[in-house]
């Protein structure tokens, strides 16, 4: 897709360089830098749009689907969308150069945790251009280096969009490869930029589960891994059930090729005849396929005739569908159901409908996911939700970052002391 | 060195259940569960020395050195110690359960971000037996379940110690597999260990540089990995010389054999000529061998003739000695120390010695490293020391845990929703 040959070892070699800078740079400095490229976006919307007009051609001619192509397609609103994400990031607090602890030792030394920029970030990332600049903003707000690797079907729209950003660190006097693109589509180039440990300190993959597993087994720096969410709900005894045929509808429906949308559904046997098919009449009208295990299956076969539903094969559960599928399995006790999320879970969103206050928060308590929701659809797992404004990804793993990353979540700390010729004895 | 088989597998399904159970647990339970484990060590007392005079019989006719036989070796005292840092650490508040941000967001779900354990954590570690309870402790009074793999010079004492710390757990209640020795010293089981994603949600490596990089570059799930420090100390033109000799000769020898020891001095060469000639006298008392570049033989040529300098080759710079060595360079100003810090430095501890605070000041900012210090010496990087109280390792790691890691290192969050019915639109 070009010809240019791309030397990542030295992209992350400037990177570095670049980052140490921008760590060092003031925060007014990176707020112009967001500011330079929010106007730039704006000035720039003839050249965005023809160059995502490229990719839009190329992936209808290759035949994606119309939601992936939805996703990549930019207009004036969403180009308008970016140049704001950038100033929104601009007006939130430094994320760094926060004191987190501070003590003064009986020796006299005064000792403090401070926040600092993790360094150089690697950000692997498919389909919508628009997480160029929100990834590179959310970077450049908190002092990071980034080295963008999105998917080729948005690759000249990313390739614009990344230079457009160059050019506004440039003019504010930054160094421009503290934000860097790769460009070129050549997969090999991933599997070299995972090795560079000694450029590269945080890798995150952001899309399929297939691309996810590869960072997670190839990469020599650490990785935060995310947006693969296997997420169930649990409809209790005591659900008020009104309340969970909207939840779960929320969950399974409003967007379902999303990593948090509900994939596995469990029931408690006791409300099992009067939810499921009230559910089923719900899912049929919307055009969900319900794959039941035998028990749910009886409750269906005889009242909801007709509908979509299917035996679930073993594999269904730990499925993460990214459609408009669910699996549904009849449980007698909320254990039962702690149990399944446990073993099927990937520790990314769980939820529980019930009016049982105990039993809701033992769920809460005792479910080890990213995020755990009582009475609530799992959808709201995002920054935006949560109030942390714009995120980099939504991280599944258990360290460092858990749930929506938003900047404190790319930021790490180091300790600082200051002394006065104090020995240690 | 034993004859049972050892099912690491196993052990890591039986620690991941037991971690549940344990997470669950109440805190007063986990407290008790301390104090019944420091109550066992005093009692077993001659069943421990026992176990350890025989591995140390074992190390001496192994020819080990003299400096890994004293830190193994067992006594009154040493138990005692490891009793006390049991009731001290059930004595600390409890780091899980501890809500960290708080929010009702508009649509009144009310958001609460929740410190928790983080599942199961793995420690392979060296010759110490007291580690074997540090950790443990630390992991109980966490809520975190662990895999313990000792060094093979301490087998026979880490066995007893892990027996006593399991029978201690049965006897509070909660679940003995939440505290596991792997009870054989087959270093392949160290690889099948690092596979088990499953079940061992972190694992630490505390030893040598080999089995650290070893661990970075086999474990499947994530490393916090340390104990590797090339500690730079830089002499700035402005250094309060008195202090710069007492904090270089505390940093070098006061542990020579430790990760925050000094490995590479820097001088200014402003004072190359008044401060080299001093260190080589007392370096020379104390028998660290100096390996200096150029510009410092040429002072200490001149004036230090006898002492033990010798040409530094190119490699001597970036090594982590562990032995009565420096490294030395003059350089000619804080940037060329710095950016030598960058090249070499291996994020650990980095210290400057000078009167300006200025340049104090921009050091401290700008050199990226766990710890940085101003005018004291690297080798207070210690989690004693920077009042965090017992410490699992001290982490090199820039993500979730840098510097000296203690209770709040080895917990992680999740988020818990609270809603009413809420979905989102």
């Amino acid at each position: 897709m070009t010809a240019l040959a791309v030397d990542i070892k030295q992209m992350g070699a400037a990177a570095k360089a670049a980052s140490r800078k921008l760590a060092a740079s003031d925060s007014s400095v990176r707020n112009s830098a967001l500011e330079a490229i929010a106007e730039s976006l704006e000035r720039s919307e003839i050249a965005i749009l023809a160059a995502n007009e490229h990719d839009v051609t190329a992936a209808r001619e290759s035949g994606l689907g119309v939601h992936v192509i939805d996703r990549m397609v930019l207009n004036h609103a969403r180009i308008a969308a970016m140049a704001d994400a950038c100033r929104e990031i601009a007006a939130l607090p430094d994320p760094i150069g926060n004191v987190l602890d501070e003590r003064t030792m009986p020796n006299g030394l005064q000792i403090q945790r401070i926040s600092v920029p993790i360094g150089v970030i690697g950000v692997i990332y498919e389909s919508r251009p628009n997480v160029t600049i929100d990834i590179t903003a959310l970077c450049l707000k908190s002092g990071n280096g980034v080295i963008l690797r999105g998917g080729k079907e948005a690759f000249y729209a990313n390739s614009v969009l990344a230079e457009i950003a160059q050019r506004a660190i440039r003019s504010v006097g930054l160094p421009e490869n503290c934000v860097q693109f790769v460009a070129s589509t050549d997969r090999s180039l991933v599997t070299e930029m995972l090795r560079l440990k000694r450029y590269i300190d945080l890798v995150i993959p952001r899309g399929s589960a297939e691309l996810v597993r590869f960072v997670g087994e190839t990469a020599m720096m650490p990785a935060i891994t995310g947006g693969v969410g296997v997420c169930h709900t649990y409809v209790d005894a005591a659900a008020d059930l009104d309340k969970a045929l909207n939840v779960v509808m929320n969950a399974k429906t409003k967007r379902p090729t999303v990593c948090n949308a509900m994939d596995t559904l469990l029931v408690h046997s006791d409300v099992v005849d009067r939810f499921l098919p009230q559910l089923a009449d719900r899912f049929g009208v919307w055009g969900v396929e319900m794959r039941a295990d035998d028990r749910a299956m009886e409750t269906l076969n005889a009242i909801a005739a007709g509908q979509q539903v299917v035996p679930a094969r073993a594999d269904d559960f730990g499925t993460e569908f990214l459609a408009l599928i669910a699996a549904v399995k009849v449980v007698d006790s909320m254990d039962e159901a702690m149990d399944h999320i446990a073993e099927y879970g990937s520790g990314h969103s769980e939820a529980i409908i019930t009016e049982d206050t105990d039993a809701a928060e033992r769920f809460l308590a005792e479910v080890d996911a990213a995020a755990v929701f009582a009475n609530t659809s799992t959808y709201f797992n995002d920054g935006g939700q949560f109030g942390l404004g714009a995120e980099v990804a939504i991280s599944t793993s258990k360290l460092h970052a858990r749930g929506p990353m938003g900047l404190r979540e790319i930021t790490t700390y180091k300790w600082v002391v200051r002394g006065n010729g104090q020995v240690r004895e």
